[in-house]
């Protein structure tokens, strides 16, 4: 099948929002009138972002959600996308689930495919999206300031305990999670499969938060989405906004979710001696594209309201302070002497 | 080094005209008034699309270049891009000529680097470029009408010359440019240094046409850029137009430019028997990213003051057609009877 026919067959759509779709050299957009667009790229490598094998469905729909995540962190309204894909074989028996599980989210936010480029090569997914927001409204990493609360949204640390525990079967040995120094040396809590199955689900079919970024326009000083982990993410918040934050862990902790588990799992998360591992998944593990954001405490009823809007559950976790750094509370209140890495594609690669 | 510094170090700089550039979860554009943005999307794969060895200077221009190719086609004034980059590792040695040779084109096209990503994995660039062009006046694939001339601009084929005098050298037997068949079991024309040199600058570094493409906006009906070779991106025009055409071959002959050369050179590639190879490279060679353009009779002299005007020859070389097809017409007039192939990523790989 040649590159033209592909393109054709599974990635060429009605789009009747853009003024052009795919099929001519550019796609036009016509921007709404007051709106600024919001752009972001995210680039997905074969072995790197996702295993080889992964399910081609799931793969296409995270390939659009982790680009939705950044338009959600923005507060943006989702309208279109190109897709570039370099491919090492014109696979239609991959080709059709891929688009399938693509498509299927572009719809679910009325974001139309619009363009983009297919190649042979090894497997790489660039996905470029486009958002509106209105002028002025939209949140940015910079405009946290000192007193403001620190929220996340849903949970933390599910796709990083499950990737963890795929690498440990794939290697037959202790899980090594991605940038993770510090639990690949730590013993890791043991999933029954039902479990295992839930947290995959998040690290295979992320979903993006974008009714809540939307929601947040206005209320919310700062956010950015967690694809490289909590401490790194809200570390580009504080870098940009010139502010310090304190984190309370007891309620970091509480991010996981363990009461979603079955209770042989939920117990064994609880138990002193894994709770710095699970800690880790939490601070430090990629890939749950939840937001993080900040907001003044007279803001508390709005921000709930927005978080009820959305239908997407917040937690307060800490506050940004004038003094720069990052401090961890432990649960009697105290610094946490404990350091949790951050996640670099650079650094440590899967 | 780190992604982060990674980016920081040659990614990032400043955006005067864009809302919002590097370093947040999205960038913001504030479109302009009455524009439309048009958008383009190209992926790059090494081995594919350039040698893993080339100069990186280079293929920064190239990168960009073949994106601005795709606006000028459009008619669209740049005016920014987001790069996603896949490296084998983070080395500062390629990524500073590689940042300068992409970010040298960018400030001659006032297209600010707005955003993107950087990952660790298998060589691999993907622009996605935007640009602006007043509402309902962008150049489509879509608008020839019979009776219109075709024009080229510039020079066709030396890319293509170049590329199967590399492979030919790096192979040690007959050179096989990609997805031309015919000329890969054909003579090819022998080069000395100074012209293959001359060639291969065409093929390393093209030259997009957006000023011609601006200035075509109101006088041109159609138009396409030529990345994969004329009768392939003409026929898109033919496709998308619902239109044939017919081209006469010794016009079409006459782009090559063999005056350029020596007259060593010159001599050989007029050789009755190199007669089709030579075609072949003009008529199906990709990589020379010049326009192909279709205007009404009655446009001539404006078509001459948009190549006068965005200093870019162009030549006339046939005419679209009612009747569905591409004709190709030799030196006597006389239908030729010779196929050439067009290029396909998918059907044959470097």
């Amino acid at each position: 099948m040649g590159e033209f026919d592909l393109i054709k067959r599974f990635f060429t759509r009605a789009t009747p929002l853009a003024v052009l779709g795919v099929g001519d050299d550019c796609a036009l957009l016509q921007p709404s009138p007051g709106m600024q667009m919001a752009i972001s790229s995210d680039m997905l490598v074969s072995g790197l972002h996702f295993f080889a094998d992964v399910d081609p469905r799931a793969l296409g729909h995270k390939a659009l959600a982790v680009n939705l995540s950044d338009l959600a962190a923005c507060g943006a309204s989702p309208t279109a996308f190109t897709l570039a894909l370099a491919l090492p074989e014109a696979d239609p028996a991959w080709l059709e689930p891929f688009s399938q599980g693509l498509l299927a989210l572009a719809d679910l936010h009325g974001c139309e495919l619009i363009g983009g480029d297919t190649t042979k090569g090894p497997l790489n997914i660039c996905i470029t999206v486009f958002g509106e927001v209105p002028k002025g409204q939209a949140l940015l990493r910079s405009g946290a300031r000192a007193g403001d609360d620190i929220y996340v949204s849903g949970t933390l640390g599910d796709a990083s305990l499950a990737l963890a525990h795929m690498l440990q079967e794939r290697n037959g040995k202790d899980g090594v999670q991605a940038g993770a120094q510090e639990s690949s040396k730590a013993r890791q809590p043991q999933f029954p499969a039902a479990d295992l199955a839930q947290a995959r689900q998040r690290l295979e079919w992320p979903t993006p938060r974008v009714a809540l970024g939307m929601a947040l326009r206005g209320v919310a000083t700062a956010a950015a989405d967690i694809s490289d982990g909590l401490l790194g993410d809200l570390g580009h918040i504080l870098d940009r906004s010139g502010t310090g934050a304190t984190i309370d862990t007891a309620l970091a902790f509480d991010l996981l979710g363990a009461h979603r588990y079955s209770a042989q799992t939920a117990a064994q998360l609880a138990v002193p001696e894994l709770r710095n591992t699970v800690l880790q998944h939490v601070l430090s593990g990629g890939d749950d594209y939840e937001l993080v954001f900040t907001a003044a405490p007279a803001q508390r009823e709005a921000v709930q309201a927005a978080a009820l809007a959305s239908n997407t559950p917040v937690a307060r976790i800490g506050q940004i302070d004038r003094a720069p750094g990052l401090r961890l509370l432990d649960p009697q209140g105290k610094l946490l002497d404990h350091h949790f890495n951050s996640f670099d594609h650079f650094a440590a690669p899967v």
